[in-house]
């Protein structure tokens, strides 16, 4: 354990950590094709079901109890599962388009930090739990950190059930399909009273840490987030022979909350993004029937998100009365500040000699915790400063070590 | 005869002949989802098969000879397959969304004209055909006119094979699903050859008939128009995490290229529509990788087309530019001016009491035929204005009155 401790972030290089780490990156890489398009790892899928497998064949090989609980996050426990337990992990899952890193990072690590204290012989004092999360990215379904949601009771069964795919599946009959039980969701005392503590690795979204000459930093926060449904609903016709005066086309006015919503985040020092659109009936030759696009708005407090939103909704609907379409700007999620505590920041910053502690805009399962158990974060640096694209990367030395700041975290918290 | 040809046009209802139409009518409609979203009539589905089972039924039921050219049109002879023919018909498949008339409207008038003919006791002296073209909307692959721009050799075979549908189906994969070769695809000199005039009946696209209080009228121009692929080369990246400064997002580029192509359309009196838009990797919280849009421009005379598409163009660039992002604009299709030959055209009006003569902004087969075989078509007014759209429409006297126009148009022809 000294030698974890010593120089947890800058340590030698461990060719047999190396090692090992390079044939579980591999072997979890092949899962999924994440050619030159990205991965498209969702959540029920039968690439899901690979991961899952996966999931349980590493806390096999390592003689770790696996469990599944009610929401589908897989657990792997060292040690008897049960309370105060000191929980690592994050999720498998990704964006469509995703890169290698965002999630399964965070899963590898915290199976090779385990690794690394049982080899060192550490004993620790309380269950040590190695955690994947269900549906984090919420790509398929919509809704964002599923399983973390579930587990806490932040959102309802019933709803989440209801969620549907592009292709109308219900995220419970997905889960039926998969040979999960959709009627088991909810809230779950169990699960979550056993979690003393939750600690998430995970790569660097953005070039802090690159700024920084840092491989490891800590979250200070997560800013305020959410996704709003902007529908134009137009009116269908031929593009060839309807006058632009007679036209009620969704597709202009579109454009122009595009353009409102770039502006307003530019001027609030905000960030608005339209990633996602749906065209219906989406011809060449046929104006359409309606518009779908959704806003994804964040900033470093709610009510700059909350004015950014109000600009473009205000934007929508004055482009949209300029072209007799009308806008309709829904909610469809809302993640509220979280500030991690600093007792445990500051407590994993101390082990790891004081790396600096970052703020992100991107919502993690860590953040759903951290209203209800500590919870904190490890970011690993990104030379590429890119995430959600097949360009997020780590380089293996940050990658050996993330993982040995992971063992001395975990080390830390368990065994005092 | 004298009966069709006294007052072909304001002819009294026919109640024989309404209820002949509605049966028609009704039995075609059920082919194929046409609720409140519209027709799906994609060219070499299920529901294609079903469309051109109904047309061989069709002529079967009369007597008719069926036959299905190498490029897949179909046509029903009332004669004896040959030279010289009196051709006449439109086309079934729909553009997404789609309504009842486009198309259909043609292709029963055809029928119900030949039938009006038969009881009247009239004998042809030339043969007559009811031809029901190949994938007019190019919903499918992308390009319009399919079946009589190989029949007339403007499409190269070789290309129409290599056409993907949005799945990645080739229409030669598509063809050969649906029992087609799309080895025989090609010009047809013999199918061809036998055409000695068309003229396609069709629902109007626009109000001018509305306007002029007129049940008829003849086309005299169909606008230049094409199709441009405008993509938007970006790089995916996290929505939440990724500052606007280092962005390369597509989507304002493609925004302001929108409102752009309206401006100039509005300015140039010309028309400019996207209505099909494609995102990639379309997810909520991913900036797009990469957005694919096309524009659909028309406008009384080339010139006008080409500076539009210049001046989108250059505001895609300059949009792309500002934004790290590429823009590329491709053409896929264009199709000249088409002026209706006066000879025929003015034949018709003649035969028809003088009906109104005027352009149409939307491409036709008979637009197709018209560089090679003299073509004329026939309007029948549609009171909502609208088409490529479940409200288009015509009212059941009207269609009555296409249907003695056409017969009356037919003799005339093929009589004397």
């Amino acid at each position: 354990m000294p030698g974890i401790m010593e120089d947890p972030v800058a340590g030698g290089q461990d060719d047999q950590a190396a090692g090992r780490f390079a044939r579980m990156w591999d072997e979890l890489a092949a899962i999924g094709d994440g050619g030159a398009r990205g991965y498209r790892r969702f959540a029920w899928t039968a690439v899901d079901l690979e991961l899952r497998a996966w999931f349980r064949a590493q806390a096999e090989a390592r003689g770790m109890t696996w469990e599944r609980d009610r929401n589908g996050n897989e657990w792997a426990w060292w040690g008897t599962p049960g309370p105060d337990a000191v929980v690592t992990g994050s999720h498998l899952d990704s964006v469509p388009g995703g890169g290698a890193f965002d999630g399964p990072l965070g899963v590898v690590s915290a199976f090779l930090a385990i690794d690394l204290l049982r080899e060192r012989g550490v004993v620790p004092e309380r269950p040590v739990a190695v955690v994947d999360f269900s549906d984090e990215e919420g790509a398929r379904f919509g809704v964002a950190c599923v399983g973390s949601r579930l587990l806490t009771g932040v959102l309802a069964p019933e709803d989440a059930r209801a969620l549907r795919d592009a292709d109308g599946v219900t995220l419970a009959e997905a889960m039926r399909a998969a040979g999960a039980d959709p009627a088991a969701l909810g809230r779950d005392e169990q699960a979550l009273g056993r979690i003393g503590a939750f600690v998430e690795l995970h790569v660097e979204q953005g070039r802090a840490l690159v700024d920084l000459d840092a491989p490891i930093g800590v979250a200070s926060a997560i800013w305020p987030h959410g996704r709003w449904r902007c529908t134009f609903h137009g009116r269908a016709d031929h593009a060839g022979t309807t006058r632009l005066s007679d036209r009620h086309d969704p597709m202009p006015p579109f454009a122009a909350t595009v353009l409102a919503a770039r502006e307003s985040a530019r001027r609030l020092g905000a960030l608005a993004t339209f990633g996602k659109v749906g065209v219906d009936p989406n011809g060449t030759n046929a104006i359409a029937s309606r518009v779908d696009a959704w806003l994804d708005a964040r900033a470093p407090d709610a009510a700059t998100v909350r004015a950014l939103v109000a600009e473009v909704t205000r934007a929508a609907e004055d482009a949209a009365a300029g072209h007799g379409v009308r806008a309709e700007v829904t909610e469809e999620s809302w993640t509220p500040v979280v500030e991690f505590g600093t007792g445990l920041r500051d407590r994993l910053a101390g082990v790891l000699g004081g790396v600096p502690a970052l703020p992100t805009g991107a919502g993690h399962d860590a953040g759903i915790l951290s209203a209800h158990v500590p919870a904190a974060m490890l970011f690993v640096r990104n030379p590429s400063g890119v995430s959600h694209s097949p360009a997020e990367h780590a380089e293996p030395g940050d990658c050996l070590a993330g993982v040995r700041a992971l063992a001395a975290v975990l080390a830390d918290l368990a065994c005092r």
